[in-house]
């Protein structure tokens, strides 16, 4: 089994950058699935909605696999939905994994000491409900917070992205532009743990996640300071950013950077009719954005 | 149906400051509960477990009910057990708000745009699957990232606790100290927000977590500088600090913090036997506690 950055690597070199986000927003649900729930209410609106995200999601793991080697589940859309979205989840991300695809549970979690240990127990734990392959966490609680993840990383191949500088336009706020703020010191924790258990690809399994919306100068900066450091860059698509914008998060050599688009690829575009082949046009939606990179 | 801060400031005039943690570390939980699930592996142990768990925390609840105002759960000890897990939270929820017990969830959640609003449907949405009065929440992401829930504080009455100074050793490197770091911009959130939402009492419904085990210079700093800002406290009990060390997170009239313990109240300490009466004896260690305010 290789660790998580060389599976990244791997993955990359096969199927290029492209991570496809899975991002259930009921309203945006193609209508053969919305009609299993939408006139339900409560409970049994949930317990009809989850089945129709799980079966929603299936499609997107069917249409993706193949064509990018990682897709990132966001726990929120299940989550809103309780027990049988976490159900839902649950057979996502197990369903990814026997299709080959590393799994990135979006989840941006962030406790400390046994609290921290149980959220790895619920997420990346082999032997948990979820057993993702890595999470996002959030940094504001400090290092130590993030450590119970960080010895997955080791004794199960796992990883984790913590959340380094956002795309969204409040981000500045605590986590500072460039060289200022939070972000400065939230880098230093990851390439500290990264130099230290980095395997033949030059990457440690600690990534960051940076915003595609930033500057090109900003991109730059974070790939230059976090050598050893594997960038999870939302933003592309719904979000404005290109994939002409993502080149500066870029190692040299093409990797170092994993690209995640959601709503562009897996949602039919506003305006048009539901296809007649939907996974095949969520395919040719991934392939048409893979083919800009 | 009163807002959040005016029930905050009923109940603690009633009952106290005191607030129960509902954390169910798996091998804390007495021998009863544990011999369930302990012979069992995988998904029937969680199963099991969630149902032990479940149980046991209806037992706290029976035990604080009428004692304290306010109970806290855990997110992370539910959803470790996955999606029975999640079903014993919400069962664990509305049985705290049927006993007339306000429910803060401890989720420490943070995303932005619909992502956001999802976990405020999930986690505090009256018609959602958990329904609780308030949920914690972590700040990295920017204010933006906490107004989906600012705006169910106003539309359903709910509440939520930012995290502003933590208890663990670690905290600082992002948080600061005093009046340096992120946690400076975050107190600036919270009280342009309560300054303008603030009821009869003076306080807002968006809170902030400030650790008991932090210095009373400090306590007493950010009680000055968010004075319409509700304080939850944790680090009484299990982590060292003493009722007496929370005095400066109150205002002269007795108001404004809750003070949280777990493990202290709710588990019988190690080394001692199961009592006869379990009930009772949860109950006989919150009113030894409630003594100390």
């Amino acid at each position: 089994m290789k660790s998580f950055p060389e599976q990244l690597a791997r993955s990359v070199a096969e199927h290029g950058p492209l991570m496809v986000g899975i991002d259930p927003h009921l309203d945006r649900l193609p209508t053969r699935f919305k009609q299993s729930f939408e006139s339900l209410s409560g409970a049994s609106r949930r317990e009809a909605a989850a089945h129709a995200v799980l079966d929603w999601s299936l499609e997107i793991i069917q249409a993706v696999s193949g064509e990018v080697g990682v897709v990132k589940p966001q726990a929120a859309f299940f989550e809103q939905l309780g027990s049988p979205g976490w159900a839902a989840l649950e057979a996502t991300c197990q369903a990814a994994k026997k299709a080959g695809l590393v799994v990135v549970l979006d989840a941006k979690r962030g406790d400390i000491g046994s609290t921290a240990s149980a959220y790895a127990k619920a997420l990346v734990d082999n032997d948990g409900p979820v057993g993702a392959d890595a999470v996002t966490l959030s940094p504001y609680l400090g290092p130590e917070s993030l450590t119970p993840f960080v010895e997955y990383c080791t004794s199960q191949q796992k990883g984790a992205f913590i959340l380094l500088r956002t795309s969204n336009p409040g981000s500045e706020a605590l986590q500072g532009r460039g060289a200022t703020g939070a972000a400065v010191e939230v880098a230093q924790w990851l390439e500290n743990w990264n130099s230290s258990l980095k395997g033949p690809s030059g990457f440690g399994p600690i990534g960051a996640v940076v915003g595609a919306t930033l500057s090109a100068d900003e991109l730059a900066h974070w790939r230059k300071t976090c050598p050893h450091t594997w960038l999870l860059v939302p933003g592309v698509g719904a979000q404005g950013a290109t994939p002409a914008d993502t080149k500066p998060c870029f190692r040299e050599d093409g990797l170092g950077a994993l690209i995640n688009v959601s709503r562009a690829v897996t949602f039919t575009p506003a305006g048009e009719p539901d296809p007649t082949d939907p996974v095949q046009a969520i395919r040719d939606r991934v392939r048409a954005l893979k083919a800009q990179f």
